[in-house]
């Protein structure tokens, strides 16, 4: 009898050329650039396009794909109905798998092809800015709109949120929509890559990676490390409560060790400084002096066995630096991770298409005859 | 440098006591029963709860499921204002998905236990009902409504469909549910297992199926199979049809062969009877005189290679006999499975729980500076 392969955890589903780690160094890139000197150097839309499409744009290249992104910021009037309508305790990317789903039944007819997805990608990216943004403009008591274009990708969108922004906060948005791009095939683009390889169009595939995304054993670190951040309390608290809760196993220390990483998450570098740079208001500081007091006592402990902070550790601090309430971190995340998906679904149909249909080890009953 | 698995074919991700295959000699049963067997002696309530919960239900059992089912048959006021709202190129399994990610977004804290599971299974089957039941109405032009529970699930669900029905057309009805309700692990199920791996509430894991389901690779043959006899037009065409599009090699023979089965389907059986039984009108018994032609020649041309006709071929006769227009085909499939699909969770989440993450080979571009 065969043998299953539990979580397909040494299963290689596909080549990809999109993001390289190194988890005993710490090294992540895409399509072979650093991806802290993408973040620090390079913009959203730039590195986007690199992961779709293989190679950085020339301006040409970058400036079509820009208006391609902008004249799709306007959101369908039945997509506003359903925001309006939707229940008051709705999470945001709940919300945002039912905007992507009523998207996708329009799409009945996709094709896949280079040169469909070619057009069909910032289509794609323009509409799930705009989902994203009025999601947030919802969860904040705000009313819908139509974003207006500003010159990059990141600044559009805080200003569809927030109506204002400063240039460190759009330097911040744009480097953690690159920071948290693409991470390889976890369970979100695993789901979105089954989905894509009955050739269901791409708006399905991607709320098949956000039904994943919800879970709790998935996309919520960021929420999580923030809201421990939150129940410490203050920096005065930080030995009592690692004492108490991590030191004798009562809780998992949230924003530490990662699968792929046996040091620093390479991500976290760029957020921290980040997380240093824009936290300005008196609860801002105590926040982000809670998790450096957390990190150093948790590497103390952790770090001999290849435990380190990952990057979920600091980007909620960002996040909320930024002006997001919580319960938006995972969506934040999701926002950032739909280029590095539609890249893999691209990759993936458009060189190496093959329906997903694993198989399972029946251990059931033998036959036996049905009595009324 | 590892392999990868292409599609996962021979990868094994789960052990299952629901569906036992045997491809050579025809034979499917759901645990130990054979499935022709539960779909003319017995109940769709019957089998869903021996496919959920390992065992028949004794009447007292039966009873409580069949109420907890008829309790939750009334949509929630804001799925209706969704499917009044969408617009009207919008395909049915795209409404389904819509919907079942609508419902979700209020599903965050779902925790999964025998114990929870056992009281949303029920709930999940009475909501899905309505939202079937209710997206044919809006695509035969009917209103939306509040199914009234009757005797059984088939007769709930046809009576919510199109207000009157006869014995046989439940009857078909019952057994098509039966015959579709799992079928081992195609990529709608793996899609619905890789969102549960994450422990992602149960409408979701559904919508993300649904995902997979809507692809031309997956969900649509009998709808295919449908068209293909509505294009051969009338029984003297099929000989002519066949050779010019089938012997040549200019179309694919849809409703034919099977990735599992090297003979006839064990399904069709079944199918095939009611397809006999319920066409009555011209064009219904036109239609089946082209489907039997065409079996004839397809297993007198294929049938030595080991392909034989499979069960889609006459089930879209059988929908069709039952009211349904073509274009929900894949949507009835789609109800049918939501047992299954349900079941492959409780039995993966429940006992064998491990977060889905495949793996991806890098062959990309080594490291390269990046230059602005």
């Amino acid at each position: 009898m065969s043998e299953i392969s539990p979580g397909l955890e040494n299963v290689y589903i596909k080549y990809t050329a999109l993001t390289y780690i190194d988890g005993e160094k710490g090294i992540m890139r895409y399509r072979g650039y650093d991806i802290n000197e993408l973040a620090e150097k390079s913009t959203f839309e730039k590195v986007s396009y690199l992961m779709l499409f293989g190679e950085l744009p020339d301006s040409k290249e970058l400036i079509n794909f820009n208006d391609s992104i902008n004249r799709n910021l306007r959101l369908d009037g039945y997509l506003k109905t359903i925001l309006k309508n939707m229940p008051e305790n709705a999470d945001a990317l709940g919300l945002l798998q039912t905007l992507l789903s009523a998207k996708a039944s329009s799409e009945i007819n996709y094709k896949y092809s280079a040169d469909n997805d070619s057009k069909k990608v910032p289509e794609i990216l323009g509409n799930v800015l705009s989902m994203v943004a009025n999601i947030c403009r919802i969860k904040t008591g705000r009313d819908i709109i139509d974003p207006e274009p500003l010159n990059d990708y990141s600044s559009t969108f805080l200003h569809a949120c927030f109506d204002s922004f400063t240039k460190d906060q759009a330097d911040a948005m744009n480097s953690a929509l690159i920071l948290y791009m693409d991470h390889e095939i976890p369970a979100s683009t695993t789901a979105a890559l089954v989905t894509a390889s009955t050739l269901s169009d791409m708006y399905s595939s991607l709320a098949s990676a956000v039904t994943a995304l919800r879970g709790p054993l998935h996309g919520g670190a960021a929420e999580g490390a923030y809201r421990q951040f939150q129940e410490i309390g203050s920096p005065g608290n930080v030995e009592k409560w690692f004492n108490e809760n991590i030191v004798n196993g009562k809780k998992r220390l949230v924003g530490f060790g990662h699968r792929v990483y046996r040091t620093y998450d390479p991500r976290l570098k760029t957020f921290k400084k980040y997380a240093e740079m824009l936290s300005v208001t008196p609860e801002q500081k105590n926040i982000l002096e809670i998790a450096k007091k957390l990190e150093m006592l948790g590497v103390e402990k952790f770090g001999k066995k290849g435990i380190y902070t990952n990057t979920d550790f600091y980007s909620g601090i960002v996040f909320n630096a930024l002006g997001f309430p919580v319960d938006m971190f995972t969506t934040l995340f999701g926002l950032s991770r739909v280029t590095g998906i539609l890249a893999h679904i691209m990759e993936y149909v458009e060189t190496q298409e093959r329906l997903i249909r694993p198989r399972a080890i029946y251990n059931g009953k033998d036959y036996r005859e049905y009595k009324e």
